[in-house]
């Protein structure tokens, strides 16, 4: 059972992110290929480093679930697309919903490889993250989690508090994992609403590139 | 002598990207070491990510002769490029047989790791298209994958009729080799002539970046 | 204490690239952190493609103290930042030591591996350069190994000095490591004062991107 509800969350962070970078592609008007490939990489590229990184077999070289689910995710996208206008808040939702979920997967990956739970935050992070930067680089847009409120950051503090519920606290294992989900969620969703910014560095007047 | 064609085919392919990265990086005036830099790393980029995927070791790392090749293809282009003031078409030429060649690489690499149909197809695109991609974004240009008329949907058809001829046709594998690398430059070279290019999206009003 | 050289030398190209990567994240107002994700990108970057390449468990994943130091180094140049204004030398010169302390571990791990000393000093340069390289696209700044004086051109001719000096040379190994990365520092500093830079390519008037 417990096996099943992880599969459900990568399910729905697989979906969330497909959509998230279809809707990024046909923003930028590339043709069906190109969203069904950046559609792919959104959604496989930060559990794809992770998996490098722990040197264990890529999560979708073996399993056609997962790329099946995000090719008919791409082509639901395209229908969809010509009945709704507005992809800003779509966008956001999914990938909300997306950084959430995987964060959580990347941090449960750490703690079944015994790493140190610091590790565990980095691989969350990577998980959560690097997808949608590879999106942006990819679409030539300047990386999301550089430009714009609280981003990264809900990821870390969701790691964080995952990994401390699920030592210290007698909650089941599985409100942990949904209670964090959400919290990534919420922390993301507010910073975005209420223009929640971590204080920036100023520049200097010398910041011409050395 | 099937060993031997494919090893000619990486070579070949291995030549024409390696002259492909060449050009570019001439075209946007680095220095001879910053050439050959980029001519290795367009050659050896689509290859690089499948083994890392696949988890076998990376094909360049213990055979010297590829490494030696990119770098007297470098060197050849950097000579012929004082002679040969127009770019456009060689390099064009260059990374559509690189293009082709790769690909079905790729798309063997996967079937021998006895992967699904699928799979082996998204292995293809990426042997074919990475090292051309990591070139662009080096570069900082938009990636040619998606600026142009059909260049990774040529890598999808190519490597689908590769699989169904494989499996169904009764042609030798030679044969289906050169064939398909053949469809996949013609697609590629057809529809830049041509300017074909896949149906695109339309941009919508709201598309400031969210 | 051979051990014990190496493992110094390797924190002090962590701390360099660490310090490196938050003076420019800190130039392009992120917020903290962002910071700290950039450092560490700037610090392990190279390495972490050297050891998926060289197939080996990636150094910092079962390693706390490389983790540790960089996010010291993080907030100590946060803290630093507020004192001293200009960024250019002293990004600079930790970009200087980071890339000959990295380039010789890179060779160092090449020659473990007993790899051909043409594949050693690929992995140097990439040890030395893609961490930098990673830090300019995710900041959107031309990959600074592209634009400026001499760069990866000190991290060749630095491995190529380690390798004959190495093989050939009776100096002993320490003062050998110690001689080849004040090398790639002084190729690289003097390259920079006094504008030298390797000869270019023209661009031809048909430079339009094709």
């Amino acid at each position: 059972m417990h096996e099943q509800f992880n599969f459900m969350i990568e399910v729905l962070g697989t979906i969330a992110f497909a959509m998230s970078g279809s809707f990024a592609a046909m923003q930028k008007r590339l043709d069906p290929f190109g969203v069904i490939i950046i559609a792919f990489i959104t959604s496989v590229g930060g559990g794809t480093v992770r998996d490098l990184l722990l040197d264990v077999p890529v999560f979708w070289m073996h399993d056609l679930r997962m790329c099946s689910i995000i090719l008919i995710t791409s082509v639901v996208s395209m229908i969809f697309k010509s009945l709704e206008k507005n992809f800003q808040v779509t966008l956001f939702i999914f990938d909300s919903f997306g950084l959430g979920l995987f964060t959580i997967i990347g941090v449960q990956k750490g703690l079944t490889a015994e790493l140190h739970p610091l590790i565990c935050i980095i691989l969350g992070t990577i998980t959560g993250c690097f997808g949608g930067i590879i999106r942006d680089i990819l679409l030539n847009r300047i990386p999301l989690i550089f430009r714009k409120e609280i981003y990264a950051t809900a990821c870390i503090i969701g790691s964080a508090v995952f990994l401390l519920l699920v030592k210290y606290a007698t909650f089941t294992y599985t409100f942990v994992q949904v209670f964090t989900i959400l919290l990534i969620v919420a922390i993301r969703s507010l910073a975005v609403k209420y223009h929640w910014q971590m204080p920036k560095f100023y520049d200097t007047p010398n910041n011409s590139e050395m």
